[in-house]
């Protein structure tokens, strides 16, 4: 296999946004968010105030609309996208909007139905300001069709659950150097750089000279993100100026970048011999997940497995302690649809990807929380992460 | 000193805003970006696909509202949020937005006048969706304040000055290390990831049990970004699957999170003896570059700074090569207003802190930029970062 999504692969994408074009009766596809963009063409570029965007037309080329420094970057990344059209910079004498709008009228688009993820045709972050598309082709009719991408995104082909399934040993490998590195008096951001540079090194080493990340900086990412001490109870802390402490409850999280895709593993481990409030607290958040674990196939809400793991710790009187849902959809981003969530009544579908998260969480005490990636099949699920999950193997 | 932004002066930052809301006659300011929440409060979380706005009332408490998971994180980083009201997760069996829009009524705001960054009442990201708050809160009037904050944050206070000034110190040791670790054979990230892991422990070593990364997971961030051999002639590359080899040019970059503010430290380097096109380009490069430290003081338009650079490049016969403007505002974000763009005709002003990195890039040969942080002064410019900018001193 290679480390990233074919160029057949990309092609299939692209000629499922046409039929539905067709049926819509659409003229082209206008795509601001760079995610988007990455699922269709393999192209990744760094999101800034300067407008991009991708033209998809049922007849005719597709094509990049962005700043000039992304010209030369293309060709080297993908044959997909079949022009590329630019202006100087942002915000220049004269607005890249105005000359997206020349640039799709050059395209015979001018009066043409066009559907858009975005009115303001540009995802507008860092200060950028400017006029919406929508009012500089004021013939043209504009479709929200922001939707269409990230449902395609719900299901994971072949390709996409195979690097899901390479991203999960890297950062298996992550997690193990983390979890020997974790030691009483280091601080937390070291032993999560330490563990990240090693996996990295030997992730690259190992997959050759093929490999690149594709969507993030370092191939391998594993820390605490903070979590650790009584800050373990804050689920998305940042940082901690705090030392690593004996007798302290960690939270980890682990990705590798493969093809853009990656996993999440996330474990709760101690460090000496747990408590016994520890360890039934360990106890019921294992059993939370597991609960989950058993629900899990098509077919089967979203919501029911979030009510699976809420049942156990209603049982355990510890609901009062829960300050999250199950878990998400993942693949290209930090989460994504299906939101394993009390209020989505969606059922889950073969070959969906989700995470599998169930925490509890006591403030000034400590927080507990796995988190697996989970392949649903027809009538099973199946856990593409398999770091240990029992609290043996997690003591230190 | 601390290493961040002191109360006295985020509650600074709060009276500016309220003087403004009373000037427009406003109730309240409803904010949707974290930047700008970290802005005035000191406090940063991990935006997600989970609604979550700051509510400043002109009377009243300044009210974060948003999931649960972030209610204990509050008050452990800041004092400048009075109350925080949550909703238990995203999608929810009632959508946060309609628990926004009853928190509103609650706080007396369901017929006022408020200011807001954002119509959709959530940043709307990872596949959110849902309706904007101006329709379920139908009787109260919304009016764009998008830059009110943004505007506040284009001159630089002593305070931000000092976080600047601190940062460039760890970025200049990143960068040291990072020089002293570029060699033939090895990977671009492999470098990286040594010089970032090694710079963050000393940097915490020195600064302290007081400091903490509030916005990146390193606190030191240095690299290429895949800006090695030819690939450094696409200056928004991301990665590169090649080894940095003998005769490479190569482009940097270096940043410390300094009570949530970076500077920005870019170098061009050599391996080996450079070549005299190499020379050439480099010293073009350079000489552009003093063109706009000659250029900078308070009064000066952004696009006479542009054009100086501009300038030096035409007249050596090299403005074919050049991708992108001079330079743009910095601090929190990676990019920020003021754009030094030909574009822009806006003055510079005391105490503006912007990037300095004109470039040249040839495709399939090498690109040439350094970035240096610049704060603008009434009658001069004050070079903040201070590595070395000459080709000696760069060739490896």
């Amino acid at each position: 296999m290679g480390f990233s999504i074919s160029e057949a692969e990309h092609n299939r994408r692209v000629e499922r946004i046409k039929k539905v074009l067709a049926k819509r009766k659409l003229d082209a596809l206008y795509l601001t968010n760079g995610t988007s963009m990455f699922y269709l063409t393999g192209y990744s570029f760094i999101s800034t105030e300067r407008p991009a965007a991708l033209v998809l037309p049922i007849d005719g080329k597709i094509t990049f609309m962005g700043p000039l420094l992304e010209k030369d970057h293309i060709p080297l990344k993908t044959r997909i996208i079949e022009d590329v059209k630019t202006y100087f910079d942002y915000p220049g004498e004269k607005h890249p909007i105005e000359t997206f709008a020349d640039f799709l009228k050059e395209m015979g688009l001018a009066k043409k139905r066009i559907g858009i993820d975005n009115r303001a045709g540009a995802v507008g972050i860092w200060g950028y300001k400017g006029p919406p598309i929508t009012k500089k082709l004021r013939e043209a009719r504009f479709m929200d069709m922001k939707d269409l991408v990230p449902s395609m995104r719900l299901t994971k082909s072949d390709e996409e659950i195979a690097l899901i399934r390479e991203s999960a040993k890297w950062a298996n490998l992550g997690h193990a150097l983390l979890q020997e590195y974790t030691a009483e008096g280091f601080w937390d951001v070291e032993v999560a750089l330490a563990a990240s540079t090693e996996a990295s090194v030997i992730m690259k080493k190992a997959l050759g000279p093929d490999y690149e990340p594709l969507r993030r900086s370092s191939p391998v990412s594993v820390g605490f993100r903070g979590q650790i001490g009584e800050m373990s109870a804050i689920p998305h802390s940042i940082a901690t100026r705090h030392m690593i402490r004996k007798g302290d409850v960690v939270v980890t999280g682990a990705g590798a970048d493969v093809g853009g895709y990656s996993c999440e593993l996330e474990r709760t481990m101690i460090l000496g011999k747990p408590t016994s409030k520890q360890k039934r607290c360990f106890n019921v958040m294992a059993k939370a997940q597991e609960a989950a674990f058993q629900t899990f196939k098509a077919g089967v809400r979203c919501s029911e497995v979030d009510k699976a793991t809420m049942d156990v710790f209603k049982k355990a009187g510890l609901m009062h302690l829960v300050e999250h849902h199950t878990g998400h959809g993942l693949g290209l981003e930090g989460h994504e649809p299906p939101w394993l969530d009390i209020g989505n009544k969606e059922p889950l579908r073969s070959r969906m990807v989700v995470s599998c998260e169930p925490g509890i969480y006591e403030s000034g005490f400590a927080g507990f929380r796995h988190s697996d990636t989970v392949l649903i099949a027809d009538d099973r699920a199946e856990l593409i992460t398999y770091y240990p999950r029992d609290l043996d193997a997690l003591t230190i």
